[in-house]
């Protein structure tokens, strides 16, 4: 980045490239097979992943296990209070959408004949929502994935040498404010942006996903550039992170 | 209790009439007008409080405000993962139960005239249950309620002088096992219970709510006697926990 | 009771420790294994209670049984009309708590194993109410139970010798109101109640519920001493009806 | 008829154009501006009428009241048990049905202007089901109506020389059975009709609605004409017992 | 009809006893077994049927097929956009209703023996409404109806001599309007109609379902027999169009 | 595109770089204020847009327009039939996130001030579908709302030089199938396609969604711009496409 971009100042003192403090406390839950409670900067996220040795119906016999997830928030998670969705007797699009997201970015480094005939069901629950839930979403639910997956390869459900994660997965948010790229919006800097843009990408530096939305003006090739660029940046970063944490001995 | 009753083992040590440890974290979300994170051993329960100045459009005009509570579980709070209400598309029975049982709990404790015309949602979510996750729903909520009040006013929609809180409320379960009544179950109490009772009672120790139910055999009236004397002394000491937690100088 | 309280006046002329005048019509159904079209003053309650042979699914194998209650209101039961729960598309949570609290109270005095693998449903639909609808549904859900256990026994499904029903089961509401304590609510009582509380109880006089609740000032331990006095005597009354109507020659 | 048809033996004795024994206690609700329980032989509805002074928002200021009716069955009204639809979560298709059909009966014979902005809502609720529930709650319904709208003129919501009703309404099945038209079907009688054939007739002898259905195989127009007949001499025989029981003295 | 009748001017200056313009797009759909895209005048309906080999489990060993049918409208089919059913989350009465009609009156000509263990779904989704969808749909689901039975026995599901078509249907509505009897009436007729009614006839002149409803003034006798000489005549006409489609080369 | 890619043969014979055969039926409706029915090859989505003076009470007294979108599917559009969420009672998720995206798309080209305080609901109905129905619908729905704008400034509800449409927008997805990126995936290639991706673009030639996901292997940075090259290109293809089609006399 330019000098220019680098004097814009955020309302936390970041710089444009940089992402907010991230922590991830492994093994937060004493129930569940692998577990964590990640933040980014005020949202905080709690992943769990629950193993169970099957597969639903109608995939018995093919040899290929299944993640999925889901994602929800907390009525109080944000500055105002939300309805339930329970409460209300459906789901949200946004909600919908999101679960999605998450599931097909996990699968993405899942090797599902690894895995066998096992399901894990990833739940993501925002307990406090500032900006990025989705994004610290997804780079939480993959150690509390990998974690499950020890968890069964201890109990035998995994074989020794099978390695149902071909690859890690972390995710960011970036967006365009006043002109300048910014990595991992915070909510003010979110509904501030003119575009803003999700990406998944594995640890290897592929993408899994790239959603981009002109919530503003619509926005131009070189500009899509610019923020493919500080996304790449920020989950190589969130990488790093993530194995730190997977490297401790601490256990779900 | 009679010597014999404390020679009795339970799985952590505890003596039949002692509290597991109890811990509040007043002011754990950064959003809502007041919040407890609140834990009875394992159970860990996020309580929210949200202010909103005026009522219903059925109440306007009457004077007096309202206080209402809703009660979940994540999914995977519990050993084996549940179904999200919100994904089957409707709220079961027992959390329906609850959440009126928190609501009619802390509304024994408000004076809704001097709250005027103001609304205050409490959400319980626990986050982690390993038993008598009501109790301590009920318990959190009325820490995260006291400071929504102050917030309020502080921000001047509640009066200088009003008395909206008329008494402090707190609950705790107790129970028959083996034929020993028993305070403050954990999961793998509640579940060899006989007689399984919650008690919700005010910090001046009047009863609030009384609910006993036989699970395996029905009671008599002594039995019954020993459960309240039992909840009365957990209620008393509860109250002492939430007093000095709000005498603290920490805010939400 | 003292004179002091006998000298109440309640607005039908009863006396605080008496029950409205209680009517059992076994077998009101031609359909039905068993059934009863109870009265407790105004307040009338139908009871059906339908045998099938086999239990659901997840109990297959069990050796035991399996009853279960729901209890339900028409929408003209009450002084004003309330929606159909049905035209609304989901159930509320007092008649949610309500059907839960009729299935545990039967499920009380059943011996699953001696019933086998059968199921009985019970069916209790407020065709008008005045308060005490679901003592009233408790108490004549009992004798419906009844009916369809001989029915089934005389079909075979049951062993003669078996003995599913290990003691009866009614219930009664107490509360107190102006400071007087009283037995079987009517639904202007039931309003005025500052403490109002349903009890179940055997035939034995043993508690299978308690649930007290403060509508207006909590209540001490002398006040919920009265009440249980009170319940216990109203569900021995209710036990002796029961009998009279069940030994009488009328099969549903 | 011919001495042929008159020589068929139905299950209970009757002749083909025989109704069953119709009886209907009016003003069987204590609570309801009008009510009725009807009985066709074995069949039992009950009809209330709810008066609201005043209309749904869509219809203020047009001068004009509205009549709506609901329809539905206790879940042991029939032989073996049903699903509750309200615990199903939707209105099946046949209770949608069969309320839009007694409520578009009920209006063609209510003059709305006359009625004044004015709501009457009917309850048919079938506490037992032999075969035409939706004609015996057709037939209950307009004793209901007629008890709400002089209840309604007794307190002033309508005018004391205003004619809200310019008829009555009443209903009838018939059916083919054995290529012998039957008038009034039992439920055995209707499971084996050729067809079937619900008819609302007024009090004089006109058409509100003819539903024929070719359960089996298709029918003609001879036989059409004979489904006809029998069912106005069965609507008329219906009329006299409503106007019987209206000029009678008890009240709702 | 008489000369009087024939005088009267329709506003798209059809006599009564006219049908409007209708034309049937067979094999509209590439994907479905068979398809028909019909227009009565300005509605028109797409009516799909989906052939499955094997039945429900309720049905299975029974040597018999079934036919079922789902009646949809676009939300911009009428005049002024409608809620979508789905998003309401709940399928209207009048949606309800008419799909079953047509279900009854497509297995009224269906021989289910004949057609073995298979299984059609109609669906007829009204693209473009102006009165008449639900006879316009019973209409041209016949069309779609057969050519999946001749593709079902192309592929060996259904026997080379196999009759599971034992006749045709179709259908048309007729009204009284202004005294005079009409047939095939568009939106602007129907809502001005006295008298509504739908007929379903056979290919042989039989009956299958005769459903009048008085909107207005109830009708006599002798208008009834009027509108069913209409409407005989308008299924008989209906029905050549259908053999003239069906006897085309053109494939689905 | 080198010539090795223009090498690769196609299912139907298209290049990698061609769209199928796009046909747009402007004005197919002729209730709607604006509509079109486009193809892209076997991709049949019927468009509407519905036009009313006024906005959702949330935004009354703002000055600004509404623009919304809902997206569906007929059962049979497909090659296989699915449920009908209508019947089924809720939306799924795929179809809450295609109605989110079309709704955004339309707007990122809406003036909202310019609009006034008008709604336009855009439906989009698949009525056959064979790959890109996401796509070919936000083509579509431009069309109608072009339509539909220009009908209510006919109607003098919009100003006759208001610009409530400051660009045009269309869409196209792209994918990586064996290696080589193609444009306008039919149905069979979607489902091969190693990386899919989805991009909405003005006429102008900006991005207003880029949404990629890797079905199967990530996908690098070149691949990215490949598909992003090819994409522009697509979407400035039915830019013309609906220029000529809006130029042409034919009215909704």
């Amino acid at each position: 980045m330019t000098d220019a971009v680098d004097a814009v100042t955020r309302a936390d003192g970041r710089t444009p490239e940089a992402l907010r403090t991230v922590t991830i406390e492994r093994g937060w839950s004493e129930h569940a097979e692998g577990s964590a409670l990640i933040s980014f900067g005020r949202t905080k996220v709690l992943c769990t992943a629950s193993f169970t040795n099957g597969v639903p119906r109608w995939m018995m016999g093919s040899g290929k296990g299944w993640v999925t997830a889901e994602y929800a928030m907390l009525p109080r998670a944000t500055n105002t209070r939300g309805d339930r969705e329970s409460v209300r007797g459906k789901i949200g699009g946004r909600t919908h959408e999101i679960s999605r997201l998450i599931g097909r970015s996990l699968r993405a480094v899942v090797d599902t004949k690894a895995l066998g005939e096992n399901t894990i069901v990833i739940d993501c629950d925002v307990l406090q929502a500032d900006g990025g839930t989705r994004t610290a979403a997804i780079t939480g639910a993959y150690v509390a994935l990998a974690d499950a997956v020890e968890w069964a390869r201890g109990k035998g459900f995994i074989g020794k040498r099978a390695t149902p994660l071909i690859d890690s997965v972390a995710a960011v948010s970036v967006g365009i404010i006043d002109g300048t790229p910014m990595l991992d919006l915070a909510y003010t800097e979110d509904v501030r942006a003119e575009t803003d843009m999700n990406v998944v990408a594995t640890g290897r530096g592929l993408f899994v996903e790239v959603q981009g939305t002109a919530e503003g003006a619509p926005f131009d090739r070189r500009e899509l550039d610019a923020l493919l660029d500080f996304a790449l940046a920020g989950t190589a970063e969130l990488t790093e992170i993530q194995r730190a944490v997977l490297a401790a001995d601490t256990e779900a």
